[in-house]
C-alpha cells in the first residue's frame, strides 16, 4: 500500500456527516433528535471516556443494549477509542451474556438498566459496569480532547458479533474497519441510501451492527430512527410522522408490518430489506401490496450481514405477481463490493480445490463466500476459523441451488435437510407450501426418523385463529405445488413455534422432543 | 490485510455486470449495441491478444481515441492483463503524443486511424502501432482462454494519464486498482448511478479516465452512451432517444448544451455533473432553467479527476435563484471515499505541518488532499512527486478560501492570481463579473505589470454576435458587483480566447504577449 493512502474505516462516515451536515438530524431516539455535530461530539467524548478509564487499542467493550442513540454512538466511538465494540443480543439468557464478556475478554459492559437488572445475580467477568442512566456521569470523564478519525490499520478488529446458533456455543465473529466500510458502501448503493434518507431501526443493532447500516446511514448523512422493540402500531407511527423511507428486518417483521391494524397504502416510496430466513412468497405479496418495494438480501453474522442481493431484472416488472413472489425470493447475487458466490459439492476436487456445482437449478451444494464482506475469523477460535475457510472460501453451512440466470437459491441450512429415501427435502420448501394455505398462520417442518426411509419431514402448524381446517386438506394442498415425496408425513398443530431471540426458529429443540417422544 | 481480503479492483465492476445484467446493454456506440456479455468477452480478448502480443505485468499500453466503445473496453482489457493503460488526449500535437509514447515506455501504441494517420510522420518510440480499424484481427490471436478478474495487489497502477498542464511537459499521473475502485463507487453514490442508468459521454474518456465514470456506470451495470464529438444537436438527439440522464463536462459542455438551438425542456430528470473550471452563475443558471440537476465537483488530474463536491444543504432550495447561483458554484467537500479537504498556508509551522487558514471565506491558502482520492505519484518523477506531497498533502496548486460552512471556494490557480498591492485578486472573481454583463459571450482576466500596484488585472473580452459596448460600461458594471481595486485596468476586445485542448485558458500565452508588447 502506498504510503498515502488513508486506511479504510467507517469512522469517516461520522466525520464527514458532521463536516457536511452539521446540523441535520442524524438520530431521532424518542423525543431526542441528535444532529451531527451533536452525535459525533457523544462519540468522541464516550471515546475519550473509554481512554481515561482504560481503554488501549484492541480492548472488547461490551453493550447490551437496545436500538437507541447510546449504541448507535457506540458503534463509533468505541473503535474511535481503539477499542472493539461487542454488541450482545439483548435476548440472550444471563449465562449466555456472560459467557459472551467471558470470551470477548471484554473488560467493560455498558447496558441498558432494565437489561442488566435482569440478568439477576450472575457472575459477569468484567471489571466493571456501567448503566446507560448514568452514562453522561461516565462520558463527561472524557473532557475536552480530540481523536482524529482515523485507523492505523484498516484490517484491525472493529467489533465481534457473537453469532446466534443454534447449537453449541457462540462464536465471536470478527469484523474488520476495512469490511465494515465497504460493506456499508454496498448497502447505501443497493439499498438506495442518500442524505434523504429516514432509517427506521427494525433490525436489531447487536445483530451484525445492523448489516453495517448503522454506518451505512451515516455515510451518506442519512437520518437513524430509533425503535426500541418491533410492534406494528409504534412502526407505522414512526412510519408516517417521521417520513420513514427504507427499513430492514427478518420475515416476522414483515409480517408485523403487514398485519399491524394500522397497516396503511404508502404515501411516499419505502424500501423494505428482508434477509435472515427465506421470505414466503404470501408475505412478499403483501408488503408489495401496501405499495413499498421489497429488497430481498442474504448473508450471515459471518458476512457483515447481506452478502449477496435479489437484484431485479429487466423485464421483472412484465412477470406476474406470482412469478415476481418466486424470482424475488432466491438470494441472487453477491453485492457490488462483495466476491461472486459459488455454491460447491461437497466433494473438492483432488487438488483440494472447490468444484462448483451444475447451474441447472437442481443440483444442491454449499453456498460459499469469500473476501472484503467475510469475516477476519474466529475471536480466539483459529480450528473453527480454518475449518470455516476450507478451500479458501467460508462456507456457510447453507445448502442451495445455481440457477442457470446466475441466481443462488438457498434451500435449507445443511444441517436442517430432510433426506428422504436418499432424496434431499428442503424443509424450507415445503414450509412455502404449507404457509400459502390461508389457514396457515406460521409454520416449521422438520425431519423425523422414519422406518422406511431414514427421515420424513414433519410439520409443526399454526393456525388463525378461529381457523380449522384437516391435516389431509393441507396435505392435499401441499402436494399441489411441490412434488408428493416432499409432503409432511405427520402435521401437528401447536399454538407457537419455539424461536431464537433473532427469530430463528429452534429447529433442534423440536428434534429433540420428537427423538424423546419416539423413544418412550 | 487478512489473507482472505480480495484485493480492490474495478475489473471486478465488469465482471459482475456479465454476471447479474448479461444480456443488458452496456455500451451504445453509433449503431453498435454491446451487452454486458460482449463488453466482457471484448476485455477477455483485448487481455488475451495484448498478453499473446507481449505485454507483461506492468508494460505500458497506449490508446489515442476518441470517446468510443473500443476505449471502454480497453479501460477494463488493459489492467485484465496485467498491463497499465496510457489514454492519451486526442488534442495533442504529434510532438506532445511522441513525448507521451516515450515517457510512459508504451510498447505498442492502439489509435482511431484518423488520429493515427493526423500524426505525420513523427516518429513514435513505441515497438508497434495498431489501427482500431484492424482491432478484430488484433483481438481475434487472444484466443479463447479466461483472465481471472483479479489482481495480486491493489495498489498496482492501473492507467497513466497525463496532465494537460498550461507550462512544462506533461506529467505521468499513475492510479492504482484501489484508487480507482474507490473513486469510482464515490462517483456511483454521489452521481446516483443505478442500473438504470443512461449515461452520455460527453466528457472524454482520456480526461482522467473519464473521471472514472468509465468504470462506475458499469460498477451499478449502467449503459454507457458514446460521443465522439461534443456537438450541441448529436447531444440533444441522445438525450431524447437514448433516454439520457446523466452527463459530465467541463463549463464549455454545459454552454454547448443550453445554447444549442434544439434545447428543450428536459422530459425526465437529468443530472449534469460539472467540473475542470467554476461555472459561471450565469451557466449554472441556464442549465438549471432547463430542468437538469447540476452538481458542481472539483478536482485535478491527481485526483481521479473529483475529489469534492458541492453537495447541496438542506433549506437551499428555499435561496433565491441567484443566491442558489452563488452557493453552487462552489468547489465544496470531500467526496465519501475522500479525506476532507483543506486549506493552508503557504508557510507551514515550525515542524514541517501543514496550517489551516481561518475558515472566513477571506484568507487564501492552497487547496490540499490526500488519501485514496489522489494520485500515488508521478510515473517516473521522483522529484516532482516529492515535491507535489510535500507535508504528506497532495499540493493542488489551487488557491481557495474554506467558507464558515466547511465548503471550499477556489479562487484561482496559483500561478494565474494577481497581486496588486499587495492584496490578491482572484482572476476567476473579475471573469465572472464581466461574464454576468449581457453583452459577454467569452472572457479572461490575466494579470500585467503595472508600475504602481506591481500587477493589475487585463481583461480579454469576446463581445456577444452584433453587440457593442464600450470598455467604460463593463468597467462599471464590474464595480457593482466586486471591490473596485479588482476591476480590470484594461479591457481589450478580440474574437477568440486561446485555449488548450481540454478547454483551459493558455493565460500563459496572453501573458506572454503582454510582456513583449510591454518591452517594445
Amino acid at each position: 500500500m502506498s504510503g498515502l493512502d488513508t486506511q479504510l474505516t467507517p469512522l469517516r462516515f461520522l466525520d464527514r456527516a458532521a463536516e457536511v451536515h452539521p446540523e441535520a438530524i442524524g438520530i431521532v431516539d424518542g423525543d431526542r433528535r441528535l444532529t451531527n455535530t451533536e452525535f459525533a461530539e457523544a462519540a468522541q467524548q464516550l471515546a475519550g471516556a473509554l481512554r481515561d478509564w482504560g481503554v488501549s487499542p484492541g480492548d472488547r467493550v461490551a453493550y447490551l443494549a437496545a436500538n437507541r442513540a447510546e449504541l448507535l454512538i457506540a458503534h463509533y466511538g468505541v473503535p474511535l477509542a481503539g477499542g472493539v465494540l461487542v454488541a450482545i443480543n439483548t435476548r440472550l439468557s444471563p449465562d449466555e451474556v456472560a459467557y459472551i464478556c467471558g470470551h470477548s475478554g471484554s473488560s467493560l459492559l455498558l447496558g441498558d438498566a432494565d437489561l442488566l437488572d435482569a440478568l439477576g445475580d450472575v457472575e459477569l467477568p468484567v471489571r466493571e459496569v456501567i448503566s446507560l442512566d448514568d452514562i453522561d456521569a461516565f462520558t463527561a470523564r472524557g473532557g475536552d480532547g480530540f481523536i482524529p478519525w482515523e485507523v492505523a490499520d484498516e484490517t484491525a478488529t472493529i467489533t465481534i458479533n457473537y453469532t446466534s446458533g443454534t447449537t453449541g456455543r457462540p462464536k465471536g465473529v470478527m469484523y474488520t474497519h476495512r469490511g465494515a466500510y465497504l460493506n456499508a458502501l454496498s448497502e447505501v448503493i443497493h439499498q438506495g441510501f442518500d442524505h434523504s434518507t429516514r432509517y427506521l431501526w427494525t433490525l436489531p443493532m447487536f445483530h451484525c451492527n445492523g448489516w453495517c447500516t448503522t454506518w451505512a446511514v451515516t455515510a451518506v448523512s442519512g437520518r437513524h430512527v430509533c425503535l426500541p422493540a418491533v410492534r406494528g402500531a409504534e412502526i407505522w407511527r414512526l412510519i408516517d410522522t417521521e417520513g420513514i423511507d427504507h427499513m430492514c428486518g427478518a420475515p416476522t417483521v414483515l409480517s408485523t408490518l403487514a398485519s399491524a391494524p394500522e397497516a396503511h397504502q404508502l404515501d411516499w416510496p419505502l424500501t423494505v430489506v428482508t434477509a435472515g430466513a427465506p421470505p414466503s412468497p404470501t408475505v412478499v405479496g403483501q408488503i408489495r401490496a401496501l405499495g413499498a418495494t421489497l429488497v430481498h438480501v442474504y448473508g450471515l453474522t459471518e458476512t457483515y450481514g447481506p452478502y449477496s442481493i435479489c437484484e431485479p431484472q429487466d423485464g421483472w416488472d412484465e412477470l406476474s405477481s406470482d412469478e415476481l413472489d418466486v424470482v424475488m425470493a432466491r438470494q441472487g447475487v453477491g453485492m457490488v463490493t462483495a466476491d461472486p458466490l459459488r455454491v460447491v459439492r461437497s466433494e473438492p476436487a483432488a487438488d483440494g480445490s472447490l468444484v462448483d456445482v451444475a447451474p441447472d437449478g437442481v443440483e444442491m451444494g454449499e453456498i460459499v463466500m469469500r473476501g472484503n464482506c467475510v469475516m477476519k475469523g474466529y475471536f480466539d477460535d483459529e480450528r473453527s476459523t480454518a475449518e470455516a475457510f476450507a478451500g479458501g472460501w467460508f462456507h456457510s453451512g447453507d445448502l442451495g441451488v445455481m440457477l442457470p440466470d446466475g441466481y443462488v437459491k438457498l434451500l435449507d441450512r445443511a444441517k436442517h435437510v430432510v433426506i428422504s429415501g436418499g432424496e434431499n427435502i428442503s424443509t424450507i420448501e415445503v414450509e412455502q407450501a404449507l404457509a400459502s394455505h390461508p389457514a396457515v398462520a406460521d409454520v416449521v417442518v422438520i425431519g423425523v426418523a422414519d422406518d422406511k426411509w431414514g427421515e420424513r419431514p414433519k410439520a409443526f402448524v399454526v393456525l388463525g385463529e378461529g381457523v380449522e381446517v384437516e391435516p389431509d386438506e393441507l396435505t392435499a394442498h401441499v402436494k399441489t405445488l411441490i412434488a408428493s415425496f416432499k409432503a409432511p408425513r405427520d402435521i401437528e398443530f401447536t399454538d407457537a413455534i419455539p424461536r431464537t431471540s433473532t427469530g430463528k426458529v429452534r429447529k433442534n429443540e423440536l428434534r429433540d422432543a420428537e427423538r424423546k417422544s419416539a423413544s418412550h
